[in-house]
């Protein structure tokens, strides 16, 4: 909490969760979908916002996106808005973007270089670091110490920054011990930015997340997707074929893998177990094997640029990690695929896909975006029109919360008792 | 009442008229238009739903619209979606648009033909009656006979299908008697649309329906309507002139419409009374002349299209019917056109203005849409526009309701009183 | 208030300022910028409008915007529309553009000409003055002359037209002396309107005016502003050789006014005083003189317009009034440029700038507009820009109040004080 902030704030941060919040969710029938309110409630929104997305760590972009001191990209959440710039001394700030003098926004740019920030209106002038440099104009006994930007707190794993607005935040540790260990072969710090596309889902970001935790929307919705892919049978349909296409898939790749030092971490079908409300997991990474004959998450499964990080062959299979509320990212031996959520009110959610490949590779010569893009766009962009279509669906009086496949939204039901879990705690 | 629906909803519709909203239909003063509130007050809007829009029979649309099994269209109340679909069986069902396994929207498209509903998400099946065929990837134990979609009620006459949202809905019996007496000639059942034109009218649904009960306003807007139609005359200026004409087209009528089985049912100018708030009338019908030289409601009288139902000479006057809270129609021996309301917000309301002419017309050969759309296109429009600058003009904190003319909008009154009995009532 | 309004709205506007709001204005902390909630919340954005903008002078135009009679131009504030029309009389009146019978907007044009006010629903028709002069077809027993239009205070002075939509407006007589004295040389009287300019800025209309009462942004963001002023200089920054410049342009200019009978009231480098919230000093006036070399407010300093009013020679130096909350103006020899403020919601403001010339001036012959606009057109876009980005900033939770310059906003503090307690008393 900053010095200056309002009571009214302090308060609403405080207060117990509402009656009837209480009641929703004490009556949510367990295996079921969750009630309409939780999709599109203005209070209920504004507890997740404070209870999930003040108060966790979310992914803000890669650590390459800013490679030298002075760089920044900005992010918003809610009406925040943080500068995350490289400073000097190479450190990752998280800077809040509001003049100390009368609240001006700094940056109106999304990403840039400066060399110092300076506030567009009466010219404050503030270091790489955040600390107030001069303020022409103003009686001297202002104290210039007492003037540095607002910070929030920033983590860096592996080339992943994460930032949180909480004054004191969770532990990192465990995620940190996770994310450093599965992420480090793939060489994100030694990446660039291939491409970034937002995009504006008109969905509650609940619906987003429910929807990456299941594949059994894949068959229908996701062509491109199961040709490359395991995780979409499960217990009711991978048959002794499937089981043995993927004993031999994970046969060769640890192989392979020992060969390299690189861990096979999901061996079955089906999706990985993520997240636990009961052991805290908000984090997760693991390796599976793509089936024979695909190299890379690409449309017809070979590599389509240079290895990153590490790896000395194609054949390391595909990297998979989550964070929550907001991150998950596929990586294959030749690119990495990043997708950052940020709530942009009841029913919508601003996403932000981004396309990594290593750091020195050149477009039109080492790789070509035509077939870098396609395999993850379209699969992104066949989820999106998917959750519009189920928030226009649980907007209306007559939805009801319908029963989970115990086969195939193990996930889902996960995902829904962790969000209750944190929305009930403070 | 949906099994799964929250206890919030309950108490939603069960609490009593709140304090300030009875006291402003307490302080109504009689015979004057309405408090400001009444049109672009969110509570009261929410009210308006509740108690007139969820409670009452709502036309969704003619028969002919879909003639063969597995055609449907879709229609939209607040945030439900219904798709209207005919069955196998022939019959029509209202089926909620609104998968029962996680809430996706089924239909997305406004009209079209469907052998099954299959959910876009997971492939759950649903037949053309609702019922769950199948559901790939759910456990054994999962009894598909309780997930059958959602359904609301629906009442079909002569071709005019309306639906209600409410679990036990009013009685039909008398509307479905004077609509059927009056409505089987004009041959609704055997027309086709020959044109559909959907509007947002800046208007709270209450002006619009205002609009619609007083022809006060015909003189000077509607030049086109009063040519044909003897209704804009009321007690205080029908002259002796006036009177003989009507007297002759309502003779010369008679003897036609005694020969054809018609009845006559308004041989007076003005509009006949409607609603009727003490014996509960919310639908009417009934014939009148039109003035002599116009055999149809078109731009020169002319007959524009073939004569439809059981209609043998096109001399039939003209059939009036309306129901509240969302339909009239106007009926020419050659073609109908209906208008159908949906609230959309405090100040807005969606109209759809549909064109009919008998089934086996053939557009450019039977009928030109030039000849045929004018006059009901031009009077209506002419409406929407008045309308939109009544809910300007009340939004003011300086309008103050004003008296209505005893000799020509006491329907006004009449459907103010409706209206406000209905909001009093559960 | 109006006989019909409702009790709710006497209570609405009877009711003692919300806790919450009055425990943010007790903890204000004195010489730093107000809390983030005075710039966003809804409730607070309400009490503004009924305890300023409701209660004070607004500034609604020019006179000679209706030389004659039956001209008219409209304003908007809230939800109220108001038709400012020269009458019969040659006096102006501000009429309430609502319909005495059911509330129709009556002018929809934003300005023009007319013999008689005719509502275009039901054509109740009222004279220049707002009496209701027919009401055809309504009861004979209808008294006429209860049914004139809704009236507002106006005052009119030198040519400046003020409304007010208080029952019982405050005192205008201080405002009227000030303002006439001191506008009466520029000859508003004898004015045209050359170009007018509307803007929406979305920013609290506070924000607006805060950047209005100091000049410490100026060096940056108004390089052409600073070169024709000295109101950017203050107590730090006026050096010797300023304060001679001011000081020979002081004298040189008394002697030239004195001849003219013209009052210098503004002599040194800085911005006059105002408001004062002590004194309940709402209005100010005062002449200054330009920068060597500058005759006029333009790009280049040069006269771009016939002289204005009672001037005979350009070096009048410059005219500067302005009212809260909605006006200011910035007068030169030979044009004028007046500035509206109108609010739009919490983080909206509509603003019109409007260029005066002299009445007979013919645009292309006396004057070009490439030569007359630029100067304050790129003055006021610098200024919205700014506070676009401010509102963008203290939307954020991490704005903290900050501290005002004691040399710079001396001003702004002025007018957030005087803000404040307008805002604390009825």
């Amino acid at each position: 909490m900053f010095d200056g902030e309002s009571s009214h704030v302090q308060e609403e941060r405080q207060h117990n969760l509402p009656d009837r919040v209480a009641s929703l969710i004490a009556n949510r029938r367990p295996g079921h979908s969750l009630q309409r309110e939780f999709y599109g409630d203005e209070e209920i929104y504004n507890l997740d916002i404070e209870r999930i997305w003040r108060s966790g760590w979310l992914f803000a972009g890669h650590s390459c996106q800013i490679p030298k001191a002075g760089d920044y990209f900005t992010f918003e959440l809610d009406a925040d808005s943080i500068i995350v710039m490289r400073g000097d001394d190479r450190k990752i700030r998280a800077l809040h973007n509001v003049c100390r003098h009368r609240g001006t926004r700094l940056c109106s740019e999304s990403a840039g270089t400066l060399a110092r920030i300076i506030c567009p209106y009466h010219q404050w002038v503030y270091g790489r670091d955040g600390r107030l440099l001069s303020c022409r104009g103003m009686q001297e006994e202002l104290d210039k110490t007492e003037f540095s930007l607002h910070t929030a707190q920033v983590r860096e794993v592996e080339g992943l920054i994460y930032v949180s607005l909480a004054p004191q935040p969770s532990d990192f540790n465990a995620a940190n011990e996770v994310l450093g260990t599965m992420a480090r072969p793939q060489g994100f710090e030694q990446a660039r930015i291939a491409k970034m596309i937002d995009y504006t889902v008109n969905a509650n970001w609940k619906l987003v997340w429910e929807n990456n935790r299941e594949c059994y929307h894949c068959n229908a919705n996701h062509p491109q997707y199961i040709k490359a892919n395991f995780d979409h049978y499960n217990a009711d349909d991978t048959t002794a074929r499937i089981k043995e296409e993927i004993a031999t898939a994970v046969t060769r790749n640890e192989k392979e893998w020992a060969a390299c030092g690189l861990a096979v971490s999901h061996k079955q079908t089906g999706m990985t177990n993520f997240p636990d409300a009961d052991r805290d997991i908000w984090f997760s990474a693991n390796r599976t094997p793509l089936v024979e004959g695909y190299l890379s998450e690409t449309m017809d499964g070979q590599q389509v640029a240079p290895l990153m990080g590490d790896y000395t062959k194609p054949t390391v299979g595909t990297l998979r990690m989550r964070t929550l509320p907001n991150f998950w990212n596929h990586s294959s031996c030749d690119h990495a695929v990043s997708t950052r959520l940020l709530p942009a009110g009841p029913r919508a959610t601003l996403v932000r896909v981004i396309w990594l490949v290593r750091e020195d590779a050149v477009e039109a010569k080492d790789y070509d975006l035509k077939k870098l893009l396609p395999f993850w766009q379209l699969t992104s962009e066949q989820d999106w029109e998917i959750c519009e279509n189920q928030q226009q669906g649980v907007n209306s009086r007559a939805y009801t919360p319908g029963p989970y496949s115990l086969y195939k939204e193990y996930n889902v039901d996960s995902f829904v008792c962790w969000y209750l879990k944190k929305l009930s705690s403070l």
